[in-house]
């Protein structure tokens, strides 16, 4: 959505060099929101329009920013304007900003960055992607247990421009390690007794993460205590880092984009769509499509081994999608059940005996359902079947056997690859649906050279 | 996962009654943890334990209880004792509890609950399922602009134990009307000049929703500014609570949840899966099959029509569920990347061109992969193919066409549900391949019809 409300204004103001009126624009609304009224400016104007304001202000607004505008702002811009932004901006996202632009264009800013803030990037950077430490940030409230409630306000107001966050005040020894929390709110309730010591207000008990977690977990606990933030430390809990829920929100969506797009057999985009060159998404889709084609070879196999069961009942062809369709839908709504309550701990490994009995009562009552329909379409006249009774209960009694037998695949198959230590996650749908697939063509064909069979001892 | 580690402990404790442990393991973790420990307990042992504690403390813990816990806890202990915890619980949180609860045990319970907690459960129940007002907290830092940085202060020491965040202050005029403002950072930076008015330092341009909108509008709000909290007003401006940043984290992951079951044809589950009956849990998923079932009907219609190609060419049978597999797989990928993208505002319906041009090369690119692959498909000893070469063409471009015919369905379906105003997440993966499978029927034997003229042509 693009809000093209202002954009007629700014580009006059632009072409007209209203350094005032563009200045005025940029501090008129919450950064956020601003960001929202440039998009469809080009990198270049945007970047003019943010040299007009403030340093902290233009910070604020670029952060707000679409990431392909930011990259190309760093990338095509003055590199000492550039390397000033950086050193404003916050230190988990100046990272993620500089791990998306051109290497030969980091290379050049980065030494023009000041020294604090460019070993800062790279202690960050060295971390790999997926981890806490790829997302903490390094600007933490961070005091000494020996201070007084006065003193800590103090600190605090001179330091509270540059922190992200200044709810969770985090208490360490002179060593860095990391001893405790005080809550801003504590502090406020203390106001009354100034001279109160953080070390008889810090709560010891704390959860934190290592900096070599991974994220997904991170987001995990502090989504679960109710976090605004976590500390994060390394294997000397030495306090390196603090994880806030803007960062966990980014890494829920995250998780949830990456699991759709498992889900359908697409290996997860690094950009957004358009972003992503039509060579790379034919890629990620081809590869999967490659291997769920080799795997439904399976099917024409099977199918071809029965070749005179087609030729005495012709017929049955004509059921072949609906069968599959049923059976493979069946077990995708099975596996996605499943996956679910895995991820969200309804369920686990010791539940398997109480989720297979579940999954069978509900695979008889709708394959029961579906084998009711199935017989009735027999006899659909456009169909123009005619054929024998026992040749007529084949579709229905597949049809039974097949949403169990689905039913049993997705269910079976997300617990199986947990019990085997593989992220169940990463099971597609269609990798489901072609197992149930191969599986449904057997049983197709076994019912219906049995009930054959039984037709010939009748005649017989 | 189940903390078995105390469980004999706390047994133990309970079945000597050392109150006095059981107070010192409540109070001695932080509350979200001690509730992990207390996991394997019954409803009836969890609650002992709580009684044990302070007030606050047990309240605190009772949030961090799984749902049917809290649930049973209400209905089976005593009524008094549960109004005075509700009384104590978080405005939005406990009355997402009470709709949990046996509406017989909410009328005995609710007129023991204290009479202005009791109005504002009426108050927020009232507002539909799934809206900012039933999401939103009624515990709102919230002050007169008239007042001093001091005054303020003083204000939120005596307020900040029954709030649930202090972190945004709010300044409104006398008739509740919102105002402006003032973050906890700026009091703090403020301490030196205590006399500064809230007035002066308040932020006027402020994010609002409103109690009616959808709570995904006003989770992503919330998410795309990095916002703490925001505020929720009614249709004249009046603040009447916020939305914090938990419980837009519950927002999104209860929003992925509902995606994940709706694109695997399943109606999203109110409780988790073993919680959900097995009726239920049939019903959900069978309305879906049934429907899908009908529509799966029309591939057996359509091959019906074309018996006597199937007769000339009788293994072209084989490959039908492969085919089928192919177009769904192709469309699937599609269906989610346009669903994402869109859902992302990484496209929108101004892209149509865009999107269809880059999916018409994407299936092009993987169908003719396929086809040559099903081209060298049909060499396969096992599959034992004796055909002319004409025939042998009608796979490999089956294929072509599927693939690209699969990838624009997947595509199209997404953004023509956008056009015409119906969610698109509602459009299920399977609603996609079924359509496909009808289609890919058509495509494949109106393909074999004109190979298989072809080839007359030439003999003739």
């Amino acid at each position: 959505m693009i809000n093209t409300l202002y954009l007629p204004e700014l580009r006059e103001m632009l072409a007209a060099e209203d350094t005032s009126g563009l200045q005025e624009f940029c501090t008129a609304l919450h950064p956020g929101r601003t960001a929202e009224f440039m998009e469809g400016l080009t990198a270049e104007e945007a970047w003019k329009v943010l040299l007009t304001t403030d340093s902290g202000t233009r910070t604020e607004i670029f952060g707000f920013l679409p990431e392909e505008i930011q990259t190309e702002i760093v990338e095509n811009s003055d590199p000492q304007q550039v390397s000033e932004l950086i050193a404003e901006m916050p230190p988990d996202d100046r990272v993620d900003l500089l791990n998306q632009v051109d290497p030969a264009v980091v290379e050049v800013t980065l030494p023009l960055v000041p020294t604090e803030e460019r070993r800062d990037i790279l202690r960050l950077r060295a971390y790999p992607e997926g981890t806490a430490g790829a997302v903490m940030t390094t600007e933490v409230a961070k005091l000494s247990e020996t201070m007084s409630v006065r003193e800590a306000l103090e600190e605090l107001g001179r330091q509270a421009e540059d922190l992200e966050t200044i709810y969770y005040i985090y208490i360490v020894d002179d060593e860095d390690h990391l001893r405790g929390v005080v809550g801003a709110r504590q502090l406020v309730q203390h106001l009354g007794k100034p001279q109160t010591k953080l070390s008889d207000l810090m709560e010891h008990s704390l959860v934190t993460v290592e900096a070599t977690d991974d994220q997904e977990l991170v987001a995990e606990k502090v989504a679960d205590f109710d976090f605004l933030a976590i500390p994060v430390v390394d294997d000397q809990n030495h306090l390196v880092g603090i994880i806030t829920h803007d960062d966990v929100m980014d890494v829920f969506r995250e998780e949830a984009e990456e699991d759709a797009y498992r889900a359908a057999a697409v290996e997860p985009l690094e950009d957004s769509y358009l972003q992503t060159s039509i060579l790379e998404l034919a890629w990620k889709r081809g590869v999967w499509l490659v291997i769920l084609f080799a795997a439904a070879l399976l099917t024409a196999v099977a199918l071809s081994e029965y070749e005179d069961v087609i030729d005495r009942v012709p017929w049955l062809v004509f059921f072949i999608p609906l069968i599959m369709s049923s059976g493979g839908n069946s077990g995708g709504q099975s596996a996605t059940l499943i996956i679910r309550a895995l991820s969200n701990k309804d369920v686990t490994l010791a539940d398997t005996t109480t989720i297979f009995k579940r999954e069978l009562i509900t695979g008889l009552l709708l394959g029961s359902g579906l084998a009711i329909l199935g017989y009735a379409t027999s006899f659909l006249p456009i169909l123009d079947i005619t054929s024998t009774p026992y040749e007529l209960l084949v579709v229905p009694i597949t049809l039974l056997v097949i949403v169990v037998f689905g039913t049993f695949c997705g269910a079976g198959l997300p617990l199986l690859f947990r019990r085997i230590g593989v992220d169940e996650a990463l099971m597609s749908t269609p990798f489901v649906t072609v197992l149930i697939d191969i599986g449904g063509v057997i049983i197709y064909m076994t019912v219906a050279v049995w009930m054959i069979a039984e037709l010939q001892k009748v005649v017989g």
